[in-house]
């Protein structure tokens, strides 16, 4: 039985009487909408703890777009049966009240990896993200939280915060899951057209074309421009970026000569899809 | 024997052994140069905790002005032999480079109480004491931590980083210990020149007579505007601030109407002084 708990005061004696007990507890935080990409990280952390917490909370703080926060898809019912199938010891679903309670007035910023990119397109994104990282790993004292690749940048910007923190919890980062057409896994795929769905996998196609491109020293610049261009010929609108960066510290890179992420952005429709892969 | 550890992993270590033994550690974050108003801090978390941390960090992050910055008291040798007379188990004393090494990017802002008084004069000084206190209460993974209320708008500031936050520390505010002649203790006390001490006093004597006149039915304006001149013609220079505020949330009070504090900052040659008062 997954355990439903709504309040922080409820989670913190769950996961003190955990504690005493000596275990290891792992989160998967949410915002709901599960999908096997969200699974693989609850097995990832049923493997790797001895309880597993999965959050969902929507976040009001990280939507700087309040079109797409309603839009977001809500199904907890749906939500807790596939956490019951994977074993997750807890649910926390706190409402908005209890976890931005009147008075509530801090803010954690992380610089550096969250200003490119997504933080360009998305003003304060990751300073919600942050902030509500931060009050879940305090409210779950989890000793290992795991994020998919799928947010690559989300993925640095948590584990710059851990560590400037030093928040005891240890990040980690678990791959992107895909459909067989190799559209990367999303909560929003399902606000897609069945024309829309058909020509979704273009984006992850022409990342794998162009990183391919890039290993057989075809120009970083070339091999993005002509991306671009047959995302757009194949349905998508626009491109918001289509860029490779340093896995260390996500600096722009313009040729392979250290580890690299080619990293994607772009609408079909009126749903934001984003993608990424190594190069 | 009192411990001296310099890096955050060497104290994870040692308080991960505690903890394992159920205890409850108890931290005093100071900024060394420490005189009695700190050791009674010490001597609380002494009677609260099962194991005291006191950790000196001259914080860069907090101070506004590089001179002042430059020039706060140092003397760890002798701090260091005051924590063994008082019992305390660990010296946390770790370097600026270990506290924000290379890479470091991330901010902690409360909004809110931070933002008139202190926050109004010394732009940037309460993200640097929220971003601080986060981390050291990271690091030494504290149930209690001890503040003055010395610095009574710090210790506002503190609480709501916890609560917003969900940091598992409980904040123990403790009284303003104060010389034989009323000056609140301070390090920077030891900046005054024999005469300036000699004039230190008329600061908190002059809010102690406000504060009377408020509760004998002066209006509150009336009294602030006495003191302020008392305390210039007494040999302060600028007084930067003399307010009265609600206690909860620090708003700006005109009456005795709900529970209030006296606070003030004022200049006494170059040493800027800081005092509060119940009302």
């Amino acid at each position: 039985m997954t355990e439903v708990i709504r309040t922080s005061a409820e989670l913190r004696e769950k996961v003190a009487a955990w504690k005493r007990s000596g275990m290891l507890v792992g989160v998967v935080p949410t915002m709901g909408a599960l999908h096997d990409g969200h699974l693989s990280l609850a097995r990832a952390a049923r493997g790797q703890s001895d309880r597993v917490i999965v959050t969902i909370f929507v976040n009001p703080m990280q939507f700087n777009n309040a079109s797409d926060l309603d839009k977001y898809p809500r199904d907890e019912a749906h939500d807790l049966a596939l956490l019951e199938a994977e074993g997750v010891d807890v649910l926390f679903a706190p409402g908005v009240d209890e976890v931005y309670p009147e008075g509530f007035a801090t803010k954690v910023t992380v610089g550096g990896v969250s200003e490119p990119l997504e933080g360009a397109m998305r003003p304060g994104h990751f300073d919600g993200v942050a902030t509500v990282v931060s009050k879940l790993f305090g409210m779950t004292q989890a000793g290992r939280a795991f994020f998919g690749e799928k947010d690559w940048q989300q993925l640095q910007v948590v584990k710059r915060l851990v560590e400037d923190l030093n928040i005891a919890t240890r990040i980690i980062g678990c791959p992107t899951i895909r459909e067989e057409d190799g559209l990367a896994m999303s909560s929003r795929n399902v606000r897609l057209s069945p024309a829309e769905r058909a020509q979704a996998p273009v984006l992850h196609a022409e990342m794998q074309k162009a990183a391919e491109a890039m290993r057989a020293g075809t120009p970083v610049a070339v091999a993005l421009e002509a991306a671009t261009r047959a995302i757009t010929a194949g349905g998508f609108g626009a491109v918001e970026y289509l860029e490779l960066r340093t896995v260390d510290g996500l600096r722009p890179a313009t040729d392979l000569s250290e580890p690299a992420r080619l990293l994607a952005a772009a609408w079909l429709g009126d749903v934001r899809l984003i993608d990424n892969i190594a190069v």
